[in-house]
């Protein structure tokens, strides 16, 4: 029996351990200054693959990421696992009642913002091969096709993301982009598999059948599956042992759904994303056996996958920059275009089109995900590639901050964003709520670049107004600043607690004290929410007053879970 | 570059989509019998093996487990990855400071129980080596020293679940056995580390680094390692997306340990181990990350492992009744007898040193994990293995009844136990709680075997003693009852709410009608505070009331999770 011996098993777990480091690492850099974590994450893979590590240091790569032997394919077995999940936690983000009930939008944008850049891309395709990187070889009319799916397919998870970061997941807008999104996937995939079906590499079986096969498939998958799981998950959660069975369940229905679709002839992952819709479609399915499943995929399977697509080529010897810009421009007008259409010719505003027309255009991991594979099939060059892989990249950055700026959204804003390390009281000294105010006002005036006076007039000003304790030991003392540029939030802690006249008697042990610009009027209320709401269960409080420094507070807080 | 093609893709995918179905199936059959779940998942691997599949279908069994090529080694890299992962899991168990406290007795314990099943199985392989099934050709020092290594090393992860299911895995005895077994795993391993030197298995270095760096790394991995961890935690929750940052960091440093003891010669999950016990030990580890990793670790790769042992042999054609008896007499007698020995020299009373060593006495997962390996390596033959593989499973089976029937526990019992489906009603129809104890003795007299009068009279006259409406909208009437075998639970909702004199003046819209034994006096408070614990919370109760039949009920509870 082949197995893996023990240098391979080294290498195995060496470059798996580093690549997720390296990715974790590089995708949480990304987050912090507000892009993508898939972003850092593919970073990741072209820092250790060929592009810089390969270049720098041949033997070290070569030692990590051997092109031959066991320990080659038990890597790409291991991501082709990793991607077959990760479809199938998007796929479970999808909310199937919302795309029947925004049906009309969604048909709408989903059609015409796949059918112009899916034109656009096979009228340069079919007519200027050379300009869009056609190889001598490649069949011609697949080669068209595939770049047409490749520019008209969205990216579902990133839009997922971005509509989530923005608050508007639920929002009617929201479900519209997702559900073209959506639409716009499945008809990607079929196009997809008529390529691939063409190219002969279904697996021997003719073309015909495998487009047959998909879309009963399809149907299937999206009719009776979600019903049939929907009725079978109570009985599960009911007489076998909770989560084991459910998660069972669901991952061998995604890897058996991905060995069908594999062997019908079209990816794996076409069958993972339609179990993911069927199983998610269920109210039964626990938030709990969700998250499970999303945390371990999305933070360990994803990027492990995205790292490794940088593995595959060297970015900077088939980096095309005239290739590269006729694929974004096409991708992008296309797609914002055909989007705001669709958006208007199914009645909306100009501007709510608009927002879903930029909404539509990140057109980041699917468009990956297909890349990768007509690699492997030959369809097109590297160069083609690297192209497709910094459009992606591009699309899936400029998504979010356009349709903020269209439909003048804002970001949710927590009060954690403005807390400041100097701004912590681990113990407070203040006997009353009046210190209190003198003691925060001395920390919180260097921070204000204001006179320690002026501040702490104002707050005991507000405070004589109305008393800031909001019960369950919270106080809130707060005021505007004029000048101040930012809002200003310090902590502090009284466990013997300080009387802050609250509705409900009880003294305060949890100090909030909040600093605001003047002529910001919604920021105070969005924080003094923010902090009710953060601190509403009682565990929570507990382990906060028991943190011993700023930085074990700042993790309770961003973690939201009590200890 | 090598990749798998079309057809190693679908093969991989259906064989760990058939296997982890199976493997799950039979897990929770045996749970439902009440034995181990690893039982099932092992036998789910022989079904699917040569054993049977491989006797009755060669061709499909030869489709869907390829020896040889890419599936295999890809397969292989999973289940190496998955028995990391699940180390990793089983380190995270371990209660480093319980081992600290519990230090004296746990060190008699774990070297006593130690000491006589390896001299034991040291001296009949030594001078029995053909009772032992000693192959010609394999070293005679490291075959004695192996079998003795096998016969002595207790199963941390089997323990720790038995001891949890009679609920003493916090109490006293419970962390002696835990703690004595950690010491017992971790000398297990250095010698099991001295046989693959001896083989020259560790990958050219030579045996005293092995032993050197062995000690080390265990040093460093249970002093500053827990000591960092602990002190980076809190960094970054605070500073990275939650939980992606610490999920990330967790998984990079088990793979990169895991790494790290696989290159200087000992097995890769020696180090995902001691990384699980190094980042387990840290109280700013949250519970949620815990099991976000334990349950998709412990329900689907630790699964896919062990049923992958029952692909490796052939156990029909490898069973050698002997050679199995006598490898099963040495460790039970060896480990029972050391362990309670070790017990009473450290002052125990006799019950409780014997109870310890029949919590000692489970040698599953460990052994089986050294048998692999030690078969790769051509040290033991496959009938060897088979015999261990038996071992490791009658004593895992074994050694919960033992300890329950010497230290007389019981089983934590859950009023779902005593559920009927025909005693669940989903509307009542009483309109006061006289009528509500007519209507549930109608329901309860054929499951109780008696007259409806005489139920309806019992808990009719308890009701009148002291109401029992317990507040928060429970109620639950009861009564013993003479010559009933079990306790019966019956369960109604009425959203309308029924008045049962709760101390909170709330209606009672959740009623529990309960029966008890006359003769068994615990059952009761039991059951009413499993009951009072299991609907303590708002979301749990108002799910609850939602529920459309008896099925969605059990799911309900049984998850513990509300909608």
């Amino acid at each position: 029996m082949d197995v893996l011996d023990h240098h391979n098993v080294t290498v195995l777990l060496l470059s798996l351990g580093l690549l997720l480091a390296a990715a974790r690492l590089l995708g949480e850099l990304a987050r912090s200054v507000n892009l993508p974590a898939v972003l850092g994450e593919i970073l990741a893979g072209i820092l250790a693959g060929p592009t810089v590590l390969g270049a720098v240091a041949p033997a070290i790569h070569a030692f990590l990421f051997p092109c031959v032997g066991g320990c080659a394919l038990a890597f790409d077995g291991l991501t082709t696992l990793a991607i077959v999940l990760f479809l199938l936690v998007a796929g479970m983000e999808v909310n199937l009642s919302a795309v029947w009930r925004q049906g009309k939008t969604a048909l709408w944008v989903g059609l015409a913002g796949m059918a112009l850049p899916f034109a656009l891309g096979f009228a340069a395709a079919w007519w200027l091969p050379q300009l869009m990187g056609h190889q001598a070889g490649a069949p011609r009319l697949a080669f068209a096709l595939f770049m047409a799916t490749a520019l008209s397919i969205s990216a579902l998870p990133i839009i997922a993301k971005i509509l989530m970061d923005l608050n508007i997941y639920r929002s009617d807008l929201g479900v519209t982009v997702v559900a073209a999104a959506v639409l716009n996937d499945l008809l990607g995939w079929l196009v997809f598999a008529v390529i691939l079906g063409l190219l002969g590499a279904g697996g021997g079986l003719p073309v015909g059948y495998t487009i047959g096969l998909t879309l009963l498939f399809t149907l299937m998958m999206l009719t009776l599956f979600p019903w049939a799981i929907h009725r079978a998950l109570p009985w599960i959660q009911a007489h076998t042992s909770w989560p084991g069975g459910v998660l069972g369940f669901a991952l061998s229905l995604c890897l058996l759904a991905a060995a069908f679709t594999e062997w019908i002839g079209i990816h794996a992952i076409f069958g993972s994303f339609l179990a993911g819709v069927a199983l998610g479609h269920s109210s039964h399915l626990r938030e709990r056996t969700r998250t499970t499943i999303e945390q371990f995929v999305s933070f360990i399977f994803a990027p492990l996958f995205f790292a490794s697509i940088g593995l595959k080529v060297n970015f900077l010897d088939h980096f095309n920059p005239l290739l590269t810009l006729t694929v974004l421009v096409l991708a992008l007008c296309g797609k914002i275009l055909g989007s705001t259409l669709g958006g208007r010719g199914a009645g909306l505003p100009w501007r709510d089109a608009l927002g879903i027309g930029f909404g539509m255009s990140a057109q980041g991991t699917m468009g990956i995900i297909l890349g990768v594979l007509a690699l492997q099939y030959g369809l097109i060059s590297q160069t083609v590639f690297v192209s497709l892989v910094i459009m992606a990249l591009v699309t899936s950055l400029l998504s979010g901050p356009a349709m903020q700026a269209v439909l003048r959204l804002k970001k949710a804003r927590r009060f954690v964003d403005y807390l400041a390390p100097s701004g912590f009281v681990l113990r407070l000294k203040a006997a009353d709520r009046w210190q209190l105010i003198e003691e925060f006002a001395q920390l919180a005036a260097p921070l204000a670049g204001c006179a320690v006076t002026e501040i702490a007039a104002l707050v005991r000003q507000r405070e004589q107004v109305m008393a800031t304790g909001i019960g369950k030991g919270l106080a809130v003392p707060h005021a505007r600043l004029e000048g101040l540029a930012e809002p200003l939030v310090l902590v502090g802690l009284a466990p013997l607690g300080i009387d802050f006249d609250a509705p409900d008697d009880l003294p305060a042990m949890l100090i909030f004290f909040i600093l605001t610009p003047q002529d910001d009027s919604g920021i105070q209320l969005e924080i003094l929410a923010d902090i009710a709401g953060t601190f509403k269960s009682r565990p929570m409080r507990e382990s906060c007053l028991q943190v011993s420094s700023y930085t074990e507070f700042l993790a309770l807080v961003r973690s939201g879970q009590a200890h």
